[in-house]
């Protein structure tokens, strides 16, 4: 089916849809409002997405793919500076977005799981960072602190936004500030 | 104007208020729809509250007011368990609000700051719990990691939800375990 939906449209569909949730926020945004936007019938989105969820999850993610899993620098405290250096330079967007499709989640149970499927590659990626650090001895094997990372990460770029409104982004020298000053030695803490 | 509005009534509205946000999120809940729900006239609800923002938002605090300010258990591990456990205690209430308020505010500049005036005493009770750690020797004096708590915290608390769907609610053990992994180790490091 895929090869009667050229990727160009493809591509228009989901820029339409990524607008579309920014300007009104996901309870607002009707795929009916997408199918008008892109003139593309309601019944090729659907057949295309399978639904609303996914069609805006797949939209949000293609407009700022993350990918810690290209990140190997080398060291830990570099791993993990690339890695908050990707979120931050995704958070103006991405937070306000995420924000949205969580609170939208509570009602619609299809969107949680598409999210997820996305974030858990990047979240895999992060163990791989900790185990290379473990393997070249940078850390000790097994750190207590590792398997809340993805947690701390996740709630440090929307804490700002949460705590002081959506004015507050989180910028590259806070996040930074939080590695060095938390997460690092956290995680280099013998237990 | 107060004296007009007895208590109990205030009372009424609030838990009503809760009622409708909690079923319809932020967005979909009106002023008229709380009115029609407690036979009150729109007029007196925007005469005693201002905004829907400030009305919601004291319902939700009213509903779960967190006391971080009365706790002092006389150590620094006592204290973030209590903190934690009251965290936990309105997580599965508290996170779908914030998230859907979170959402809400980005179109509604009214309801950020409502809620973060409510938040800050929690903020302020936070930096006495270090403060009063440093004083006890316990810590070293501005210890780095101090000024990231109330993001840490707060992120810790929705990050579950948020990578994981609305069913994962952040509750007590696994915010003890942020506790003892991350926050006083990192406390703890000297810089």
């Amino acid at each position: 089916m895929t090869s009667r939906f050229p990727d160009e449209r493809r591509r228009e569909v989901l820029a339409a849809t990524r607008d579309l949730v920014a300007e009104r926020g996901y309870s607002s945004t009707t795929v009916e409002a997408v199918a008008a936007a892109t003139r593309t019938s309601k019944a090729t989105l659907y057949r295309q997405w399978g639904d609303k969820a996914a069609l805006v999850v797949e939209a949000v993610s293609a407009g700022s793919p993350l990918a810690i899993d290209r990140i190997d620098t080398g060291s830990l405290a570099g791993d993990l500076a690339a890695v908050v250096d990707q979120l931050a330079a995704r958070a103006a967007v991405d937070v306000p977005i995420v924000l949205g499709l969580a609170g939208a989640g509570q009602r619609d149970p299809a969107l949680p799981a598409a999210l997820s499927s996305r974030l858990l590659p990047q979240v895999e990626a992060l163990r791989a960072v900790v185990a290379r650090a473990v393997a070249r001895g940078e850390l000790p094997a097994d750190p207590p602190a590792a398997r809340h990372l993805p947690y701390l990460l996740a709630g440090a770029v929307v804490a700002p936004t949460l705590l002081d409104g959506p004015a507050a982004v989180a910028d590259a020298g806070y996040l930074r500030s939080v590695c060095d000053d938390v997460l690092l030695p956290a995680l280099r803490a013998h237990p």
